[in-house]
């Protein structure tokens, strides 16, 4: 299964007033590496909502660990898998740098929808490419 | 247990490039009624932390079922539970309006800190405001 | 030349390490006014846009006179004149309550582009309803 | 006077539901900018703040010349120079990369306060790093 890694450091406007990064931040550095990572497989979102395709969050769970704080490096990294015949899951980390303290872990659920309708991954030639074909 | 909810009207600025409220925004709502009710209840979160004690997230879960629009109006509904000896659960509702049709279904889970380490919520006297005495 | 306003109350995500509202934050409070105003006119960005024709921000200047900090209410107003043949600018204040502090006063500056090109917005009906016909 | 550069890449999660980054958010790439260089000047603003010392932004200014778009590399530039005795002026440019177009010039003003009274930034050693004394 495929995995990938991007690189950030917390901008001081994503803080909130206890001087940590505010809960829904994260979501961001999960969305932008799960973009990052389907660019640089090509599968090219806008392209496939042109053909009526669209991957879509269904689900999401967040274990917050450790707080990411003013400055800090961190790592975000992804995996993927299939979770029954029509649920894409991406399983990530936030792991802080240069100690490798886990600070989030997070399951996100997806589906692919054709016109609106869930339809099987594997019936997506582009979703081949996340390395299983359902 | 206590329940509240909260008005709210979706503002362009939170629409990603779909036309579509972004995923994470969803948690700025839950926060945000979440602390409403805490301010209702006459928690002040500021003076816990002056005193060492520290409402802290550490799980969530969120079914997002449809997505919110431009000018969508709606409601966010929060219910606390007690959980085991140290959890604080808010179970939370995005419900759109007038149509009352469920957007997103949530569980946020949370402990309490005295410098740091968790304690029994019940040993929080405004907690007891929460409607449970563990 | 027609104002209008709309109320607002801090949400605690809006607020940086500083516990004060974050600077990039009123512009989100300045845009959902013009917005909402535009709304109470009629004006359909949308549907302005699908005809080729959008509102489009050239310049903003803002002094920032006090912080916004935590469950500050307040109200966002807005005024709209010409400027030339081509400018519409925004005069909008940004207003504590109830003690009425002026905390930001703003001067945004939008022109109408036709297929990308400046037209006088006074050759778009819609834009009467600003209540000038340049 | 010095001056100090920073890359960026647009995030699809700062897109607006015209698929172009919001306004709003160009004040936050600013803003990191001038963090980054203060740091890089080895000025800690949580220390100046520790012994009374704030630097405040009293006004902006922000010419928007083009839109920033998904998956855009860019670099926003600061430059720093006295305004009369007591302003600070940051002049800021966004360009877009490899191209160099110019997206944004924005000045941001700021005074240095000292419990709150306005001081000359020449008063506060630290800000010598600025390259002026005045």
């Amino acid at each position: 299964m495929p995995t990938f890694s991007l690189s950030f450091e917390v901008r001081d406007y994503e803080l909130d007033f206890q001087g940590i990064v505010n809960n829904s931040v994260y979501l961001n550095y999960l969305e932008h590496t799960r973009h990052k990572f389907m660019q640089e497989l090509g599968i090219d979102i806008k392209g496939l909502h042109d053909r009526g395709l669209d991957l879509v969050v269904t689900r999401m769970e967040m274990d917050y660990k450790l707080s990411l704080r003013s400055r800090d490096q961190f790592m975000v990294t992804v995996e993927i898998h299939p979770e029954g015949n029509l649920r894409i899951v991406f399983d990530q980390k936030i792991i802080r740098l240069p100690d490798e303290k886990l600070m989030l872990a997070a399951k996100t659920t997806g589906v692919c929808l054709r016109n609106g309708r869930p339809i099987r991954p594997g019936d997506v030639p582009e979703l081949h490419k996340f390395g299983f074909n359902l």
